[in-house]
């Protein structure tokens, strides 16, 4: 993908990658998508996120097979091998970012409003890497198995796990992002449908 | 605030602003930041949302009365007046954007991921908004008055309301945001803190 500067072309042309060339991403690139996501707001500036950045092959595989096992136990298909694990996105991925955040101590666990204060990031994350021509994608599958996920990785109580974003140089070329136009979804001063 | 075009610029230059000129925010401008919105990615690309977009008086003024109350309430302050109110961020911005998503039917409430749904989408609106010089602020401190507030703006039950944002033309100059290293914030491989 070209590099993109102009935001609104930006917005146009973030698409879901899920297939990367066998091509590393550079510490500086690296640094670049960290940088943007650690400018994104969050609740009353207090930045209560970390981000987990997983590059080694053994610990990408072992996430890869716990996530293959959430997709297949969402779609209803058997478990996945080690094999296949190994074939897929998580694994194949250059990088993988798992944004963690906080969790309130007001109410113990992550609420909806929690991901007011982590999800702005990954979005700038994300747009930062499309700006540089790298894919990426957000998934939340992996919380099915949250709990085997979490250990695998040390994150601790405090902290929950917002989703993965594999980062990687896409497999091939895309196309600007399919949307219903905005007058569909936008109401005046009160709701309608 | 001067229009910015180079994403990085935008990501450093994105502030919290919540005093606003008495000047409109024109239809153009209103379209633009709500494709801006649109174009953001959503589990499954369902784009479960819908942005209720407030310009009448009289509507941001009962808002904004309910807005300054939960204020108030989390803050161990007495009740505002009624003209307090009107003299508050909400009534006193030229437009108010009130991004909601579509509860999910397997759970029945907007949980942590359901944010995965929207807040990228509010992160786009709040991206294009500065990149053209326009203030905003994205605040979730609405829900403690949640169910008063759903009543007022007609909310239905299948829909949650994931934050008020206010939109204007910046009162004062803002400089550059503040935020911690990013190494302070990232971890390899393995948490660590």
């Amino acid at each position: 993908m070209e590099p993109i500067v102009q935001v609104m072309e930006l917005f146009r042309h973030q698409r879901a990658v899920r297939t990367f060339r066998d091509e590393p991403v550079t510490d500086e690139v690296l640094h670049t998508v960290l940088e943007a996501a650690r400018h994104a707001p969050s609740g009353s500036n207090t930045q209560p996120w970390r981000f987990l950045v997983l590059r080694d092959a053994g610990v990408k595989a072992d996430l890869s097979f716990e996530y293959e096992l959430a997709q297949a136990t969402r779609a209803g298909r058997p478990s996945p091998s080690r094999e296949q694990a190994e074939a897929g996105m998580i694994a194949r991925a250059p990088v993988v970012v798992v944004p963690c955040v906080t969790v309130p101590g007001r109410t113990g666990h992550a609420g909806f409003q929690t991901g007011a204060s982590i999800y702005p990031a990954c979005q700038n994350l994300m747009l930062a890497a499309r700006a540089l021509g790298l894919g990426s994608v957000l998934t939340t599958t992996h919380r099915i198995r949250r709990a085997e996920i979490h250990a695998l990785l040390g994150i601790p109580v405090t902290y929950e796990s917002a989703a993965l974003i594999p980062l990687g140089w896409p497999g091939r070329a895309y196309g600007p992002n399919r949307r219903e136009p905005v007058e569909m979804a936008v109401c005046f001063d009160h709701w309608s449908e």
